[in-house]
């Protein structure tokens, strides 16, 4: 059986089974300063350090699989893979601290590629807070970004597995406009300069949610992820985590008028299913979310409410009740690899 | 200029330079819970946490370039390449506690191959401790692997620049052995059983030297680094960033009985300049170095001591003082990337 024939969400399953079994709580006396809240399947592990939560969470970008440097320049490259750990840590209410970037890279990459490569994530850097501590470099046939980074909170995480029965939920910003620059980069495609800026920012330099993420957990929301692989592929994996089902009212999914303009007829399919927009989803009891929606300063849309049924199951229906097909998806990096 | 034409060293001399002009401090009053201790340039990066301190680093191995799936095990990739994260949390002497795994995998990878890479992780976390506590799996047309790994100390990090004129340079165990196993891998060599069984293990199982890193900080050893890139280099390195030479005594550097057997002629070489050891290199004034050796487990050999001269120079003499020529290395991801 090959990695492909069961893809990536799938093998995780199986190897945090087998860590299950075998990874030993750390032996020495030391470790208890520094208990585990929360490990794999959240956006970020977290542990307790005197009074605070630390968070650390990676995420990995190949050249080929997840951008091509005919599409992207090398600076978007090092804002997009830093800033997708950035989400995950505003998704857990968090603030970034510090970096530790790996770089696989060609030997014949030019020096002043890679230069500019940290310029994108010093970008980042200087407008969230943040520092580069260390890392590793090493050559590889195929240039690759992994960034690990670590974060805190003084406020309980935003959990995967804390959404209930009844709960509203929302999102903090419109989607697909990510996957719509996707398309528009890997097929070419021309529209008027606006939309075409705004489609390429939306795909190669995504705004971590921070205030956001610390806003919601401030005021006691318990249920938040970000959006990487899509809102319905997401929503799914909350709602399995929490043992619910959930209902999407369609036209309430907000849509940036650049991505109706550029795919009139399949723009909200991709704001269903697309990924990468790193927006933060977010779920609770109908008071609590009308009572922190007027803090977020961007707003947040509520697009739906969890219900019961299969956990983990997500309808999405129209304006009249009816059940609106959602293409496939989201992002399984075995099945949906970019050609170079 | 390529990154092949400047080598891995000044590449991140270059990046270091461009992050400590552009990157900012955690903007966050959160940040003020966990000052920055060390950043670029030692073996962790490391930052307080009320009390004691916490240690991160990060390792990756690429198939092809670090190891080959022809000459290796899964299982063995998998301890290896977590071990070489601990080995430098074992360097600043702390003690391992929660790790990150990033993989990226060809499509084809067989699943069970997978599951033996984590099982060589989780080897390594039964003998040592520490938790896998998250991670990412991407698509990649080359098998890579790269761990980020926490841990923490309540003693004073051990640095590298804090080696002193007339410290005494000392090794934790034999040199060279690791580079013999790759030079008989590579090479298709073939010698008597137990030869190749250490040989072996040295190169592809190497031992994070956890215990010792506890002992010599516990004894208040200020100055120790692991040695990957081999004796020279990183005690030059050590020099370099403490302002100080070395003079090493080539009878003294230990080498295996295996690795003499093997490569009669080239054992001296190999433990001066080939990698992947994992030993501590270690110095300490005369005194302290005298009053700490008894306390490991595993001895540890004076080698030689800290001179004046051109900070990094490091010159080998032999038992009549006559200089020994060093064998071209260390390790330069860039010039010395092994053939597929």
């Amino acid at each position: 059986m090959k990695v492909s024939d069961i893809g990536e969400f799938k093998l995780i399953q199986r190897l945090h089974a087998i860590i299950k079994t075998r990874c030993v709580p750390p032996v020495w006396e030391e470790a208890g300063r520094y208990p585990l809240v929360l490990d794999i399947g959240d956006d970020t592990a977290a542990w307790n350090t005197s009074g605070s939560l630390e968070l650390c969470t990676t995420d990995t970008l190949v050249h080929g699989v997840h951008f091509t440097m005919r599409d992207a320049t090398w600076r978007e490259v090092g804002w997009k893979a830093l800033a997708v750990n950035y989400s995950d840590i505003a998704s857990m209410g968090g603030v970034p601290l510090y970096i530790l970037v790996s770089l696989g890279l060609p030997g014949e990459t030019l020096v002043r590629d890679v230069e500019e490569l940290y310029s994108g994530m010093l970008d980042l850097c200087q407008e969230y807070g943040g520092v580069i501590v260390g890392g590793d470099i090493v050559a590889s046939p195929v240039l690759f970004v992994t960034a690990a980074v670590t974060g805190c909170t003084e406020d309980p995480v935003m959990r995967r597995d804390a959404a209930r029965l009844g709960d509203l939920v929302a999102v903090t910003g419109p989607l697909g406009t990510s996957s719509g620059g996707l398309q528009m980069l890997a097929r070419g495609l021309c529209f008027d300069h606006d939309t075409m800026q705004t489609l390429r920012e939306a795909h190669l330099r995504p705004r971590p949610c921070l205030v956001a993420g610390r806003i919601l957990a401030q005021h006691g929301v318990c249920c938040s992820q970000d959006i990487s692989d899509g809102l319905v592929g997401d929503l799914g994996n909350t709602c399995k985590a929490s043992g619910v089902a959930a209902r999407i009212q369609a036209e309430r999914v907000p849509l940036t008028s650049s991505l109706k303009e550029a795919f009139p007829d399949e723009a909200l399919g991709l704001a269903l299913s697309g990924g990468e927009d790193y927006e933060l989803l977010f779920t609770a009891p109908p008071d609590e979310m009308r009572a922190v929606l007027p803090y977020l300063p961007s707003g947040a849309a509520v697009i739906g409410e969890l219900i019961q049924g299969v956990p983990g199951t997500v309808v999405v229906v129209d304006a009249f009740g009816h059940v609106v097909p959602v293409p496939l998806g989201g992002w399984d990096h075995f099945v949906e690899a970019l050609a170079t």
